[in-house]
């Protein structure tokens, strides 16, 4: 396995407690759904969600493959989770990429010392949220500079994954230009309302809902940038990280459906009448379905090797990576995309077959795997994933920078 | 599509009824869990219940094709009815299969005339239930027969569909002599409890719970036979119609779940940005998925036409079936069955790769046709059937008479 | 298995002694390419050259399930002499659809008594072949008719299947006004000139090369019609044949590959070492190809038996066929036509699978299967008919007439 | 990519122009069959057969990941002469593995000092050749030790990759004690015959036919040993560098496949008319194919990276290297196998969904990629190595060393 461990041996170890805690009320918890306030608490009081901030602002530093490693980690036994705990991740990475040093020093010391957690309210894909210029201010600053120092912010986004509880958002929203812009606004600021309204039949912990803001006021410097998110190549590495965050999900979702196989059979697992045999884990039919998960989850773990590496990579690039080789990470991320999905959706239905029918019982909740890398596969069409790599084998182009690639 | 429709044009009428009124609370009655009394009652009602009875005993002496067509129907919108509506069918069967004359005329005319709703104990892989002499009569008979008249049955059953809120039970048990014996007893015959304890991922109304059996009395009479389960090639046609029951389950899931798919796609459905089309209905990696969903269906709808008729016909022979004929319709069941479930599981899962992630919110329950496929299509390994089609293409045998084959 | 067998017990014994002599030379006929003259011969000597021809002509009459049976009999044996015994009914039965009266009875009647063996030079998608008035006639016909009486054909076609040592072609041409206009002209017409170049991976001896037209002489009794290609909803059913064919010659190749990996398992099987056992017969991976082959066959075969049978009910309509039932057809035809594919393709593959590394000896020529298959397969993209069966799944749309649907 | 370059820049060149110059002849010398004796003298001319030699032999000392990525690249263009390159490492590496030090030095120097070409004659399988003692030694020597210093061997070999042309080989037979041998004897060794006989349907060169030996003289010298075959941890690690061999081969024919799809499309594509697009490169469905190609290669490569990293690790402990790490490394290696195995199988096959019929003619031999990984891929049962990756997953259990494992 690919997995690289995390760099300080204090938070290996919150993190094999943590995985420990959520792993025993994950089956209960999947099928309460809503807001899991003790386990997120627990991610807080953890010290994992400084990771990806740097030394220099009081976090621990911590390379992409190691983070995501934790990520894989937690998803293996519950991906909504790890989900939250991933995109707080992405959360940061977002104010280091489109921030100015200003902001990225604010936000991220602030999050370090205090332990805030960040919910996500960037769906680019939702484009009701608008952002106007506040009346009062607007003639003032004309000469100055075209934009305005206060704004209003109204309008709705949906699947903002981990708004509830969460302590700032990361918010998308056009401008009078048609432009999107992206700030970060604490999540109690007046005129936000996080719904509780989250109901999929999977990911059920990652509040996941809708977030209203009405008339919400914004000044100009809870605005990132510049850079901002088109600001320059750097910037455009966000979705190759929101793409690892997702193949890391699935990949471990694959890895905790083939340990629920694994432990199903060594220790219920019953030979089948037909097959004359003694034992369910010599059944030839059965180990076959095993080698095709151990091979689809390495397959996958090799890939997210490669393109995690490839990630660090740019990622220490900083301000001056190039566009080819952002292209070729995200082209590598696509690639381990597409395999952990597979893996996932592979993995989480041949459980069944393994198990056979004393599995599909509801207390050991087997399905959620499923359900989790079914529903969050769908966040965009794997179809077109594909369709990039396709475009690359045959004419060697690289994806174009977007909110998905 | 090759469901043959029933020939009674005011049972067909009822059919449309009850697929409407299943269909308005599926979702819901999904997430519940539990007996549907209400839709069990319903399907009272409806009269369907005789489909499978001899017009000579006073129900509509319908084929298998059309039988199991009704099946299919009703498994589009709700599979959990749907199995349970099948199993009474076979219990039906079960008693013209392994039944004496007078068992036959006596239950079956019952059953039609009263509006009897019979449920499922007969599972031969649990062999934890027990026919015992019953003391008093033990040594009076001994001379006049080897068989007593009165028996005590103790033990428990599990995966017993349908047993909750029936009339009547089908249940097998071992005699002192390890021989499986099929009895018929009255659900609520003292020493008989069904225990309300069926919690599974999926088929999560059809009761698929434990039955106790605690010293209940058994005469002769209630054991069915002769011929019995074993009596003759005739007999051993049940398990033909059980596979086919699963596998209409099955198709009848794969084809919800293309509907569903395609009336998101037609109302709700939304081009994938980067498509750069217009609508949904053009996007062409869509369409493929639609393609492949019709053609699995197509497949197992022509293989099921083909099953279904060989069935009937080996059914029309009655008590002079032979083996060879017998064994064809097996190979021809499993077949169908294989088929079916591939189909079930494919379109499940296609479903979401055409509805993208908005089909994954929870209001839909879109998730509930993978669950009852996954669930369902475990009662008994699909390799093991796989396994069946191979020794056939390989030598030629037929599959071996027994409870899955 | 749905072959519908011959209904002259004659030709059934024909049809036996011909797929037995196309056997014993299929594997060195096959290396060498070229025109089998011998076996064309034999073909000519059967009397089944006659099957598609009405009665009334002198012909067999025979149904098209029949006749396809037929096909795909020869091509478990020899897929390249079996395209072009089936591309013969094709020409045949494009007489009966889009020929005048006249024609049909001329054509069919000559053909019957003759023996005539057609080959095709009607290639939709090369569009290089020209009709163009002959000048001394064009004149003086101006005021009777459009149509002058006299033509000049010139230019090439590839991929005319069976046009080397046939004795009459179809052949289709743009006029003068971009339409396509079919013809029927005896291959040793002066002009024509049949090229001996094919060389392709498989289906090696169809002789599906060049022909060229230089200066040829046509008279508008040569060109077929009305109704001609277009004239009416009932022309439009020759691609049904067509694909019809195709499929039958795929599900043949498919039956071939299966005998081939029987034969040699129960001949010369050898158990793996690892695998512990004493027989390659008992290998449970063997046996899992071995059933995969046999769902893919009886799958292909069961929507062969639909799509055939409403080729027949459609064909039996004559010339007031509508639109609807058309469409149905080739939608029937297109499913059976992409399962038989992929079950040859399959199959063609697995049959290594199953012999091991001893079966790709050359002397058993076993990779014919897939050439012959992977080559035939190519036609018409399988892609393009699986969106029509997406298409008609969305919209309830069937596919649109044109000459590959 | 992760193919390693060489470290020799001067190899790097001789590689590239070897590549060009098999590239050029590949699909005639494909269809001739039969020994390529130029192009085997190209291989000796160009250095390149010292690579596995170690310095001190006067080789050049590469590791096996720039080794094999030179197999790798040269089968892409010609698998055929790829193998008996990367089988004459496997040889040099059989020595240093099996090897006493003298038979070390002085085999593998008189390899890299004379330019000689190894040949295969060990094929566990084949258990036809035997061991005799010479009369005359057997008494003198009974004293001294249990191993006689004169044999004589008998027998046949079959599958001998390399024998023809070659100037050592690598022979194995059994002694009287029934224990495998493994010697190394010049091909011109009087008793020796290399038969011209293979002919297979793919690695039509690679001269894999028969060996016979009669009244061979052997010595004990000649006896590879101690270690030998079994003699230590170390001397298992050669199925792992043969495997790896297969996998690098069938990986390159999956490359070679994929470059011969867009050369095509992107020189002769054309698009298929109801697409309605104006190029093949925009087809979607095209796309969608190129796009699985990649993955399946990239995820091939990936393994591979993480495999021959392994392999080279656990070579470099010499004889030190302990049965866990060699575990790890035989499955890392047989995970890598059967994922290059696959890549190359569908990369062979969609080539042609890509191409479209035109792809089907002769002169392009398309045909041989698949001919080749069909045939080669065949070698020892994906189904038995996926069996060992199941029973990995499910226990932990590392493959038993053997030839194949």
């Amino acid at each position: 396995m690919s997995i690289v461990p995390l760099s300080n041996p204090a938070l290996r170890g919150a993190l094999a407690d943590l995985k420990s805690l959520l792993d025993e009320t994950a089956v209960a918890r999947d099928r309460a759904g809503g807001t899991a306030k003790a386990e997120r608490d627990a991610i807080r009081r953890s010290g994992l969600l400084t990771l990806a901030i740097p030394a220099a602002y009081g976090g621990q530093g911590e390379g992409w493959p190691a983070i995501l490693g934790a990520v894989r980690e937690l998803a293996q036994v519950d991906s909504s989770l790890a989900h939250l705990f991933a995109f707080h991740h992405l959360m940061v990475a977002s104010v280091l990429l489109y921030g100015n040093p200003t902001q990225r020093a604010g936000l991220l010391t602030a999050t370090a010392r205090r332990g805030l957690f960040w919910g996500n309210a960037l769906n680019p894909l939702d484009r009701r949220t608008h952002l106007t210029p506040a009346r009062e201010g607007a003639g003032e600053r004309a000469e100055e500079s075209d934009e305005p120092e206060s704004w209003i912010l109204n309008g709705t986004k949906s699947f903002c994954s981990g708004a509830s509880d969460s302590d700032l958002l990361l918010v998308s929203a056009d401008g009078p230009d048609g432009v999107l812009r992206v700030m970060v606004l604490p999540t109690d600021r007046a005129g936000i309302a996080v719904l509780d309204d989250w109901d999929a039949i999977g990911q059920r912990q990652t509040d996941s809902g809708t977030v209203t803001f009405t008339d919400v006021a914004v000044s100009a410097v809870d605005i990132l940038g510049p850079p901002g998110p088109f600001g320059d190549v750097a910037s455009s590495l966000r979705p190759c990280i929101a793409q690892s965050i997702l193949a890391s999900l699935y990949l471990g979702i694959a890895e905790g459906a083939l340990a629920a196989a694994r432990g199903f059979t060594l220790t219920e697992g019953r030979p089948w009448r037909a097959s004359g045999l003694a034992s369910a884990a010599e059944d030839p039919y059965l180990l076959h379905h095993f080698g095709e998960l151990q091979l689809a989850i390495a397959a996958a773990d090799a890939l997210g090797g490669v393109a995690l590496d490839r990630l660090q990579r740019a990622w220490e690039r900083g301000r001056s990576l190039g566009a080819q080789e952002r292209g070729e990470t995200s082209l590598a991320v696509a690639t381990f995309k597409v395999a952990a999905a597979r893996a996932g959706l592979d993995a989480a239905g041949r459980l069944f077959d393994i198990t056979g029918a004393r599995g599909a019982a509801g207390r050991y909740g087997f399905d959620r795997f499923w359900r989790n890398v079914r529903t969050h596969s769908l966040h965009d069409p794997l179809d077109y994933k594909l369709k990039e790599l396709g475009v690359h084998a045959l004419t060697g182009a690289l994806p174009e920078p977007g909110f998905y690639s």
